[in-house]
Order: C-alpha cells, then structure tokens, then sequence
C-alpha cells in the first residue's frame, strides 16, 4: 500500500516509541476484591431499599455542598473499594432526591424496583453494545421480542413493532423526523431544509398541554419552535379537535405543510387523553403523521378497563411508552412502537464499512435512529414482567390509581381546597381556594408546596393550569401506600391552615 | 375554577369506576427475596467475569433462535426469580457477543470494569433522574465534578464545562446544534430552516474518515447530508487542511454558510487524528464551531506523552470523549466538553411551568440538550477514576498501545502482511497481500477475518482504506493480554496459509 513503502519508517518512528515496557495485563480489579465489593453493594442497595422511606425526600442541602465535599482534582492513585464505597454512603446516597421514596409524588413518580435492578446489574456485567445483531444477538432479538410484550399488553395490532430508546424525548424526536422523511419522497435527508426554494414551512401539532420535549424535539430537528403549533384544549385539557383542522387549514392556506400531530395519552400536568380517535381520522385525512406521547398513561393500557380512555391509540403510526416511567423499570427505558419501521429506517439507517456484516435477515438496532451505541436495555423490562407478570402489573396500576381517587375524594370533600382537572388515571391536580384574588391564591399555594416539600416526608410538584398554580400529586412508585397518600394531604391541609 | 363548577359529577362518575377495592400496597418483590437474589445475582456477574473468556467472542447461534427459544407471550402470572435468572444464564448469557472478553478486539474494544459495574449498580438503586438540580443535587454536582477532573486529565484549559450524555453520537449531534444556534442571532431555534428565502443551505466539514455518527447528526438536525462535506485526506488518513479550506471557499462563493468543523482525534478505521491547530486556525478565521471528536482518543491525552498527537485540541470549541469507550466505564458514559456550556444552553433550554423550581444559581442539566431524562452515569465515573487512581489508569492506556505496538511489529515482520495505516494508540490496521488483483486480496482477507471470527478465541473487525479491505485490532478490554493479541495473530496467519 502506497503509505507503507513511504511512510514504514515515519510510522515506526513515531509509534515505537513512549512505550515502557509494561507488565500486561494490568487488569481490572482483582476478583476476589470484587466480588466482595460487588457482596458489599448488593448489601448497601437492598439497606437503601429498606430505609429509604427514611430519608426526607427531598435532601436538605445547599447548591454547592456536594462538590466542595470532594476534592476539586482527580486522586493520581488508586484507592481502595471501601473508601469509594463509603464516600458514597456518607456524601452520594443522603443527598441524592429519592425517587424510590413512598412519599415521591412529585412529577410523575417512578420506581427501579428490584427485578428491574437485577436485570440492570446482570446488563452492566456484561457491558453489550448491541448496535448490530452482530455484536449482541440475544440483546437485539430479546428487545425485538419484549417490545412485542408490551405491545401485546397494551393492545396495538401485530404490524407495530418496538425498540428501546433513552428517553421519551428521543422516542418523540425520532417519530417526528419520520414524519419528515416522509416529505418529498425523503429528500430533507439529502438535501437538508436551508436554502431550499421548493420546501415550505413544515409544521407540527400538538396540544398546549402537550410535553416540552416535543418543543425541544421540533427545535433540535430544525423545523422551528414556531412551526410547532400548540392547539387549544377543551375543559378537560384536551386537544380541541376543531381547533387541530382549523390550525391545519390555516397553516396549509398559508403555504406551509403540516407533516405531524403529536397527541398525548395522559399530559404531564392533568394527565387528559387527547382525543385519539378523532386526531387519528385528522391525521389520515390530512395525510399527516400521528405520533402519540403515551410515555405516562401507555401503562394504564395494560388494564383492559383503562382502554377505552385510549381509544383510537391503534390508529397511530407511533406510540411512546417509558416502562422507566409507570412500568417499575428502572431508567432508562423508553419503548417506541412503529407502526410501519421501515419509515424510520429509511430516515437513519447508514452502515459505513466498518460496520457493515454478512449476517441478513436480521435487525441491526442502529438503523432506528442517530444513535450508534445501544445499552442492553431489554434485559430488565424482560424480568420486571417476567417477575411481576401481567396480572401483577395490572393489579399495582389499579392500585396506584385507586390510590390517586381517594386522595381526590379527601379534596372533593374538603372546604377551602378544590380539584383542578379530571384524574383519570393515578395523578391529581388540585389547590387551594380563598376566593381571593388570583395572584393572592397563586401565593398560598406556592406556599402551601414548599413547606410541605420542605417537611421531608413527602414531595409534590406543581403546575399551571388556566394561569393559576396548581399543586399536583402522582402516585407511581411500588412503595407507595395509603399512609404516604395520607401522609401528603395532611400535610397540605395543615400548611393551608397556617395561613 | 370553571370545570370543577361544570363537571364535578362528571369526573366522579369517569373516576371513580373500574377501581377495585385492592389492598395497598402490593408493592415491589419481597425484601429479603431481593437480597437474597442480589447475592445470587452478585457471584453471577462475578462468575461470568471470571470465565468470560472461556466462551467464543461470537456466540454461535443462528439468526432467531434466541426468540424463538423464548415465550411469545407476556407471562400473566409472576414468576420466580430464580426462572428468571436460570434462564438468563440458559439463555441469555452464552447468546451475547462477549465485549468484556479478553479476545474481543473488534470495532472499539471497550470494558465494564469492576468500579464502574459497581457504580452502576448503587446507580440502579437509586433510580434518580437528574433532570433538574433539585430532583438530583448530589448525581447533578458529581457530574459537574468528574467532567472537570476528566478535562483536567486530558489538560482542557478551565473554561471547558462538561456533561453527560448517552453516546457520542448525541454529543457530536448537540455540538453541531449549538453551531447551528449561531446563525442569525439563533433564529433557527425559533423558525426553523424550511421554507426561508433569508437562510442558505448550511454546511459541515468533516474528513471522509469522520465516523458515520457525524452524518447521522446532519441528517438528524436537518441540515442534509449533502451539506456534510467529505474533506479529502493526506496519506496518514487525517483531513487534509488545505482541501479543507478550499472546500469552504468552494461553498462560501455558491452561496451557502458554513457552519461547523467536526475533527476527529482517533479516527473508527485507523485513529488518525486530524491536525487539530490547523483545523483549528482555519475555523477561527472562518468563525466556525470546532468539534473534535475525540471518543476513542481523547482517553489517551490523560498520558501527557500522547498530548502531542493532540496538539491543539485545546483549540476546540467542543469535544467529545466517550469513558465508555476507553476508559472502563460501562456503557452508557460520553462526556462532552464545552468551551461556551451557554451556547448549548442558548440553542435548547425551555423550562415547562411543571418543571419550574425556585433554586437559583444551579445547573439543570436538562437545559445542556434534547433528552429530559437522565441517569445517573456521573457515579460509575468517578467510582473508575478513584479506583484506578489517573496513574492506573494511565498505566493501562499505556499497556494497551504497547500491545497494540508489538502486534504490529509482527506484521510488519511477516512477509505476505502489511501495515495498513500508522498506528498511534492501540488499534492497528492490517492486511495479508498476495501482489495479486485487488479483488483477490479483498476476497482473502474476507475470509480470514469470517475464519478468524469463528474460531472462537477473539473476535477482530475490518474496514476499507483507499477502496481495500483492510483488517483491524483494536485493544482496549482490561483483560487482553499478550496472549490474546499473540492468539489473534495466530489464527490470522493459519487462515492466510490456508488460502
């Protein structure tokens, strides 16, 4: 090759040289040290699970108290696992938020319950990065496989099929760039969209209420935030159907192309169920993409009884459902259902010569999107169903929603407080109510949450409906019981009381 | 408020349904069956650490079969942990292609060391996400920290600021975003990039040898793959700066606005590094974003004799290194560092009211990118870093490059093989050479590479330089020795023979 007979001598120059000669391997830690750190730690996971109730939610510390508990350089040697490990347990794990806390009712409240941990710990071990088939069969065919579960569970028809992705906003961001490709007979991926005299505006819609990760998706793929239309909702924070074409009409009289509708099975404030029927049949008239962000209430699907409040969901294209959120999965873990995958090969797939394999017939994950690496994420939303299995997971969504209704009831019933939105699954919203002015209401409430937020046992969060603030509670981690419910609301009560 | 007024009844009678009076909570699996099965799971991955490289690096298994060895269907009853797990290792754990095995010294050989498996782990545990300061003070200040200590290792000057992120894909991704936001005061943020007379076509350069993730990121952010400029490169396979500079002359006077510089320091075929003082003189005058894609590489500079073949990565605008690639960290674990974090803040934050805290003068790494999730990757980072200590570390990037060296004196001793590239780090780009047609000799290196790979013992990759198929070794597990490189060269040189 031309640069060998030029270069042989340069290269050897300048690659023989700095090298000590290095006992090899130097390895990884030793394995009897590991394996009973690794003792150690299953140790220290299962006392955290055990305490964690303990804890307030929310730790009681200072920006900047973490980092200036540590030293601001790298150690230059290597220091013993026991140390590390206590480090951990004296400045990490107090100071952590506690996601696993019963009393996490803030946004919506997850859980890494302990099938999902395992399947995590067996993951990290062997450390695959399943890209192609290739590099990790099992991994690829068991993601290729409990997607199908989900979908199963869930009730989509047999033509959609899943991937694992991060995060619901990647799940999103992807759906959204399908739709695109499907612009133009796929040119946007030639040819970009700067610069271009033939390409409209393209536009996207979505509920106001609809999750900022789809601003930031329609941001990130260069379609402009303006180009996301955030369409009205009715009473109960639905998209407002009428409202949806009328925005399309508009935008297609103004020369621009709508390419998308994001519809949302349960919003990240009230959780309402946009009208997915009815979008469905927009969308299919309009020759628009549907895309629905049922990262939350997807889980609720897997209730024959809570399907009917998903109606129209198998009329998608694409459906998000984050088993790291509602699904006891530890995150990330986000599932992402296609209706037709080939439209989102054609939009990434790209297998440079370093990558490319003999093997055919198989899915190479890589092609579903922009990310060539792939942790080994099928492996724990496998066991957490496997070892909670449908039925188990059915009877802990009813419980958690049956969990939300009472605390709904105690408000209903309440003087002074009142519920904000319909609570359909196992999230409410609510406030408390003067009959003040507004901004004077906005006051107590705001008040109301940091000291119940700052009491320990519990942590809510809030949001802003019809312009006024509004606290929100979000049952959703395994640990979670009527006492922690309980828990919260006598709290709320007596903060209002102080006031 | 209007509906409560409206539809109380309403919402009772759609809520209030469907909920069974189930006892609360069913909670997660038992306490003392999950430690019991964290134990068991603990010597699991200890087990199969210790005798990872008795398996093939390829498990031989057909397309299918691990589906098909497996239930089509969700179970609807819960299952015992111990199925789980025994069909794990039945079916599982000999079907993964084994990247923490000693043999594997395909693509990027990576490792999940010990530390970092333990971090991942108390990670699981914990089950944070730190979008927000607030729902994670300690994971959001580790992550501050360890990326400062990672850019004090690889001598970033102070102003850099870092993050993490999944892949470097996503990395190499945001910093093209943050290029893009530059453009007309940001207004591409706000109106995208369709339908524009005002904005011409926007360009990116790369060298030819760039990875495929850079194009994925073009296409991704609707720039058009077209509009990713492939620059030539000089007979060491780095961008050649003059065609460089002549390509974004080329496009200036056609009319379009180049945007950004993507550099690679550690190329995927032959970690060439591009010359980042140059490259990076060029994109001051022409006031384009420097990116350097250092994800392999980069884990090298924190030897200070490798700092050279960096030179001027200091120059960078943004760079991109992956810990979970050479640096013993389990996937997922890319860091990326930022002169300006203000810039990727300008390009995607958004603050929803439901995410909105009163913290002030905090980071919310939410802010730094598309994805709102995130686990809790700081952990496993710094747990590597102190375990190794940087002179462990150090030490090990060391033995690797020397290993790598010596494979390549034997190459480059035998006659019938060539060196394919320069070999600065620790991944050497060969060939066996017959003198014959060039399809010949792609055609027997193609059959060494598919003989090697089923032999069992290690598990190489390939590429194609200047239109050859060209052989690659890659080490980069903590537990290849001299005896896997030797086994390697080895079944290369009985499968030449054979031909």
């Amino acid at each position: 090759m031309y640069w060998r007979r030029a270069t042989t001598a340069t290269i050897l120059r300048r690659t023989m040289t700095n090298h000590s000669p290095l006992p090899t391997p130097l390895g990884d830690v030793p394995t009897a040290t590991f394996r009973a750190a690794m003792h150690r730690v299953a140790d220290m996971v299962a006392d955290y699970l055990d305490r964690v109730g303990e804890y307030p939610v929310l730790p009681r510390i200072a920006p900047g108290e973490v980092r200036a508990a540590l030293p601001a350089s790298p150690p230059p040697a290597p220091e013993a696992l026991d140390d590390l490990l206590a480090d951990y347990r004296r400045i990490i794990e107090p100071n952590v938020t506690h996601w696993n806390h019963p009393g996490f009712m803030a946004y919506f409240a997850i859980t890494g319950s302990a099938p999902g941990i395992l399947g995590e710990m067996l993951a990290a071990g062997l450390n695959v990065n399943a890209m192609l088939w290739r590099t990790g069969p099992a991994p690829t065919e068991l993601e290729e496989l409990v997607t199908d579960w989900l979908r199963q569970m869930i009730g989509l028809p047999a033509a959609f099929r899943g991937h694992i992705n991060d995060t619901a906003s990647i799940s999103s961001l992807l759906a959204i760039a399908a739709a695109r490709h499907r612009v133009n007979g796929g040119d946007v991926r030639t040819r970009g969209m700067a610069g271009r005299s033939d390409l409209p505006a393209l536009t996207v819609y979505a509920s106001e209420q609809a999750h900022s990760s789809v601003d930031k998706a329609v941001i990130t793929l260069g379609l402009g935030h303006e180009n996301l239309r955030k369409v009205d909702v009715d009473a109960e924070f639905r998209m407002d159907v009428a409202a949806l074409e009328q925005a399309i009409a508009e935008d297609r009289a103004a020369g621009k192309r709508p390419i998308a509708i994001v519809a949302t099975a349960g919003t990240t404030s009230t959780t309402s169920v946009d009208p997915l029927r009815a979008t469905a049949a927009v969308a299919r008239r309009e020759g628009l993409w549907l895309h629905v962000d049922a990262a939350y209430a997807g889980s609720a699907a897997i209730c024959p009884e809570y399907r009917a409040l998903l109606d129209g969901l198998e009329e998608a294209d694409s459906v998000v459902l984050n088993p790291h959120k509602w699904l006891f999965t530890p995150v990330d873990c986000s599932v992402l259902l296609l209706r037709d995958p080939e439209a989102m090969r054609a939009a990434f797939a790209l297998t440079p010569e370093y990558l490319r394999t003999g093997d055919s017939g198989v899915t190479n994950l890589m092609d579903y999107g922009p990310q060539l690496g792939r942790r080994f994420r099928a492996l724990k939303l496998w066991f957490v169903i496997r070892a909670f299995g449908v039925r188990g997971l059915q009877d802990r969504i009813r419980a958690h929603c049956a969990l939300a209704q009472e605390f709904a009831s105690w408000v209903l019933a309440e003087r002074g407080f009142e519920v904000c939105a319909p609570h359909p699954f196992s999230t409410v919203c609510f406030r408390a109510v003067t009959g003040g002015a507004t901004a004077s209401e906005d006051a107590l409430n705001e008040r109301i949450l940091a000291e119940v937020n700052a009491a320990g046992p519990v942590f809510l969060s809030h949001t802003r409906l019809r312009d006024r603030i509004v606290l929100r509670l979000s049952v959703g981690n395994l640990r979670t019981a009527r006492e922690h419910v309980a828990k919260a609301w006598e709290l709320v009560r007596a903060a209002a009381a102080r006031g």
